[in-house]
């Protein structure tokens, strides 16, 4: 496996795709629209890094019979997760974690997935098949996914279901012999449009409908699809001024489906409500991708705490009982991530596909712990940095006649003005400008309402032994 | 008094003022620069309301022989100061109390100063006069102001002195027979620039020497005056996709001093750290800028409240209990900010200058409370707001010819699309947009430091009474 | 009105009520039981207080043609809920405002149903004539009632409905001439079985049915009511050692009804489910217990700030930050809690009964927040007592041979052992006795469960003006 | 080694420790006295268990030629270190990790001392005999120790020093042939009196000279040692009215020194501050003491879920959100902290003495977490159990002839009274009764001041490589 990051920006921008950014359909190369450059620059950076590495990044694989992504890799033992996350790790800090749908991510959900295809076979003979081709054709070329798997927020109250004439959430209005046709939409599909592929599964919710009971995978350029962006977060163009929001905005999008035909061969799962329930858990789906994000979020913490610390030594704030308190909660987050991971890891088991699994129990506590304490980080920094958050000149004042005055006015301790006002950009960015409050929103939300998977942690998790421990105390 | 919108805007524009933006000095009128276009109308639309229900924003002063604005009054009764307090809330409505810097904001403070002449006098016959005369031709020509009270935030240790031979803070270089000259930096002047003058107060810290102690006001358009801006947070110019920004965008700025002369006759206070240190307590300054503080916050946080609870009808989410009891979080901040300053009010006595001064107690509670909550209030927008504060597409993409798809897929219950996403901006642009997140920091800091501020009250609280309670209760 | 201790204690004890403590029923003067001396003598020294201070703490009532506690008073102006604030205030301040029943508490219950009279007269035409008759003979004879409203615990699922053939929750098993029977029990009568009277209310919940729709007040001592009581918290009988729970324990009872027959007249509701539902809200109950709470909670307030300073003065502990912030915490809540009920008195408004009624809003965001808040409070006593709420010695220790070492090593800055001691123990018999924690529970818990009363204030909050400011300001 | 429970008792009754109980002095058997009954039983269990388990419970020691308890071991592997945390939590189960004091606590501190004797050589060359002869005692007797570091807290100030002439800290008063003289009093020492020995290591503080700078182990019988109780916490004798404090009350005392010789073979440091500084973290002795103190807390935390869980199914509040989020948080806090834990043991090194160290910031790490989640446990379980914690009666409630009412009345869903209530009991001993209120500080006080420890931790941590990594991202 050979692509580079100048193949993968050829095969996006020969895509085409449908993209919609402020009333306007983008034509040309989408790798070269100031909305999605800097991150389709990001994501080559990330293939040119496992081209270097190659003995790290990737493994041989029997199926493709070729040296293919490691997030493609079936896990077998706990030294595989190992490496798994030390990868995952890796690519993070290419972009301080801040990518959170790096290519990783989906891969190793499309590979949980193909690896459990037998869960698909129980409807129909064919989509079991069908998953594998697509893990495989993932495989080889190394492609790159979004997803999606929320329907339209008209109505989030439990007694709502949709009427069946109107078509809002995305739905399966018609069969023919060549597949299934798609109307409605999907949100949220983070990287919509610069992915070659879109994998779309059961949203969950009050659709228990056949036509809302499907998964699939298609190419991102298949017709009558569209993505609607949102407002740019690229706030400036240059790297002083934006030193995230111009690499690492992603892109969120509204994924349209206008008459889309998936053809059968790229179904994998339809009208099987049942299966739509269990596949998350049962294919190890939810558990491989907290693995994966359990690892970006310790790199993402990790840069926190250098930002952190930094302002702590560029303003001389280091005496204050306080600040040390402040930066204590920020090392006891990355510890106790850390530990969680480790937890996960230490613990995983074998299951019936011969997969060694993570321990779900520390990565969903993670997955409850992270969108709380991560708020909670960016306030941290935004406490530390206090008025010198505020007063963020742009390059160009600073190279413009009245620059000599800011370079006097705004040094820190021990820094330059440039190099100070550079740092406060950089916390700026990550936890006030427009980029940075989606990533705190991202992270909050990261694997859906707080209140869910609170509920389903405390439902799936074996608290027999403990009340036994109780009675056995008493008796 | 006539002064109207239209006035206030050629007046400040006719100064010219030394701005600068993005490496440019603006030049032409400021009031048609997209970075101070949108809150120029809105402070224009403050002189114009003003002229429209002069009753209730004025009253007849004997000093100018004239009607002048409400907020250069003496207050001698509890009625006058509830007078006051509704006439901010309802010029704060205006912009929903998102605008921080409401010209009532400082003509309190330049009425503390101007009615505790006296205090001035110690040092030098002729300052108390000078307030004085600021004070008086501020209200004959309803001037605003902005203002600047920190220094550089080079090195925050409590153990940093600056060295003599340096020019970072502001301080005065020279003296002539015309007035003193200053050289050096302040920090954080809101608006700055787009005012007609500018108060600069002692700066507090580590300055004890005397070429740090002054205070004085000065035209903005003084020769050697410069306001040096940060990045404009106006994301957009329009009012739809940037309902606040677009409008509210105060601006803050460095202020740099370059050999400015300050004439003698505009400074009423030098070279005496004492009343540095005793004047923001003994005029009042901070008490009445409090009260003008509170009851603005009052009416953004009424306006908080509405944006959450207009999300929990749009998406129907009224019937879950966190929902309910988060909504309650913003009720009951509502009341105990309304409380607070309810007890300010009752509780005031008037003192030795005829002045009638709310109760310090309250109004020190609520600045220690209101930076502590409102970012809880605004993570509650958050929270509710969930995936829905992501996809916000702008109003050109409903325009073009894919926005049907987005009247289908973002309606709301009860609610079409254009209104459900319009309604989601606003909140975004409260809670998450550059300049939203500005805001929160605003309030988190309105006052100073969280942590001196609640020292502060501790030192100066009555706690012998209470003691005494405890003695008396176990003898 | 001269009912003074000593004639309070009399009555009381002759009484004879039926009280079960640790498996025996209490034969012999109640006022005399260790479990119950402390806090009847606590009790007797309100009666005489009142009696000395007659003026202030009673009123010249038409209806009984007497002076009457001031408790009992209907008020008509603002200046009564204002006096009736001071009353309940300095009353409070005998106890520290640890009486949580004390009996201005309840008094202020049967007032506000003595003067709604007319709405028990829906049902029959007696029953309002009762409630009235019961409201004066309440004040002519100054008497003292325990409460109770909550049904036995035993399943608290919103599906739970109590089996129609089981006697759980006290409900009327028979009606005859006399009166209505009742058997079943009652939870949590605080100071059962050492008043005058009960007053029984409807429970709520979901006990719909006729049985259990009934409001009635019988003497304690009516044949067939038992109270139960749970394990006495007074640690020690001295007063040096359990400085709080020798003098404030008032006990929680299980009220038993094993056939007790209530006669008529002492009925007023019976059989009316929606009256039942409404009563709290219409007559002002809730309001007015609500009042008097706030009002008591501001003494306890102020007792906890006073010992939190003696400590920090005691141990010497001023310098740190963090103790500062932590009384500040303190301190805010006292402002806060007292700016709310200036505002529920402020605001309060002439009902169609000539009652001035305070402002509910308030109200009911103090009994939100005091219940979160007070926890906090005892937290902070915790934190700076530390190891010195521990290794605390009775007196007993100070006394015997070993007492002279405990001078030495247990003195404090500025303050010899037995007074550091002394002070400490006050502290932990606050916050960490059996006594202590459940004073904290009381509060957590004083109106219900906290997420009800949150749900409560928002359902009935005027949340529409609010809506309608953000739908101006988007038009 | 076959030391058993009875060997034990009849050990520390031999003593004749002075210990002083409510103004006596203690004679006759201490096993015997009411305070202290319970916790000598459950320790004596513990040795009971070692005995019945002696392949898991103790290794053979070359130096002692005999099998000793796994608490001295030296652990060379991380073998080592998980067959340690595996015993500690296995007898922390015998007492649902309440025992904090648990003998092999301490034990593992004198290992730690012992193992690292040539730290103690640089002054003297026989103390690190000594304290190789100490931990050689230790583990051939299976003694007990009781410890204490602090001094009496007169006051806390930064600026306080003992005057040189008073004797309020424990200090050298006189040297003889015979070894040093001690008079003073130190604090804290749980289970003080009912241990073999007492190690004295240095206080900390602003102690600086000589005589203050000590570490020795005594016989708990030495001549002029003292052992001044706090109240006792065994608030009934009942297993079923106090299932907790009966068992596990531990008991505090000050410790007097009252011209205590201590033989100069006991003292292995002596008027050497340098080491007093450094031996806690070069012996590795607070990593250890964490170590054991971290798996204790994991049994502690499974024991409060297992309550809080019966307590939901007791009274049927599974259906509520807030409870299953209420209970989540509680497994959070346990698998956080078991995976702390974990990261400890997996990282762990060798170091110069060829033991096996648990990796220290995981450990620290814990002890900020653990103070500050376990009192939102125990509030938890407050919340939880509502008024249920309130109306608690005892068992000879229900013994007597009233007992048949509590049987109707006070019985859970599934669950008759007398289980209910025991489960109830349980919980409000854990957290509400005095003994409760005792384990909340206890650990929230576990290893110092929570601000010392955070600043500790934030001094220690290796920041570089993150601020580094933020360099790098920036350049």
């Amino acid at each position: 496996m050979s692509l580079n990051g100048d193949d993968f920006i050829k095969r996006i921008d020969g895509l085409n795709n449908e993209v919609w950014v402020d009333g306007k359909r983008i034509t040309g190369k989408i790798s070269a629209h100031p909305a999605f450059s800097g991150v389709l620059a990001m994501k080559a950076k990330l293939y040119d890094y496992q081209v270097e590495h190659c003995e790290e990044f990737t493994f041989f694989s029997e199926r493709t019979n070729s040296r293919v992504n490691f997030s493609y890799q079936q896990p077998k033992t706990i030294e595989d997760l190992k490496k798994r996350s030390i990868a995952t790790q890796k690519l993070a800090k290419l972009n301080a974690g801040l990518l959170g749908r790096s290519p990783d991510y989906i891969n190793t959900g499309i590979m949980s997935l193909g690896v459990a295809e037998e869960i698909f076979k129980e409807e129909n003979q064919h989509y079991h098949i069908n998953i594998r081709q697509i893990y495989e054709d993932a495989m080889e070329n190394d492609l790159t996914f979004t997803h999606t798997f929320i329907n339209p927020q008209v109505n989030r109250s439990d007694n709502y279901f949709e009427e069946s004439d109107k078509v809002i959430a995305a739905k399966v209005i018609r069969e023919t012999s060549e597949g299934i046709i798609i109307s409605g939409a999907r949100l949220l599909a983070t990287q919509g449009g610069i992915t070659d592929e879109i994998l779309v599964l059961p949203a969950g919710g009050n659709y228990f409908e056949d036509p809302y009971n499907y998964a699939f995978s298609i190419p991102s350029n298949t017709p009558g699809l569209k993505f609607i962006c949102r407002e740019s977060f690229v706030s400036n163009e240059s790297i002083y001024d934006a030193p995230l929001s111009s690499k690492f905005e992603e892109m969120d999008s509204i994924v349209v489906f206008d008459n889309v035909l998936v053809p059968w061969e790229r179904v994998f799962l339809y009208k099987n409500f049942k299966i739509s329930l269990r596949m998350f858990s049962e294919t190890k789906f939810n558990t491989f991708l907290l693995y994966q994000a359990v690892s970006r979020m310790i790199v993402k913490t990790e840069f926190l705490l250098g930002i952190a610390e930094s302002i702590v030594e560029t303003i001389s704030i280091k005496e204050y009982q306080h600040v040390k308190d402040k930066i204590t909660e920020i090392i006891s987050a990355l510890e106790i991530i850390k530990a969680l991971q480790l937890s996960a890891m230490t613990h995983a088991k074998v299951d019936s596909r011969n997969t060694m699994v993570p321990d779900d129990y520390p990565l969903n506590v993670a997955i409850c712990y992270y969108p709380k304490i991560y708020p909670r980080l960016v306030e941290i920094l935004q406490l530390l940095g206090g008025s010198g958050l505020i007063l963020l000149p742009t390059k160009k004042q600073f190279d413009s006649s009245i620059g000599s005055y800011l370079d006097d006015y705004l040094q820190g301790t021990n820094s330059n003005a440039v190099d100070r006002v550079q740092l406060f950009r950089l916390a700026w960015d990550l936890c006030m400008s427009s980029f940075g409050s989606r990533q705190t929103h991202f992270e909050r939300f990261f694997f859906g309402d707080p209140i869910r998977i609170s509920m389903g942690l405390y439902d799936g998790y074996p608290k027999e032994k403990y009340i036994n421990m109780v009675k056995d105390y008493l008796s």
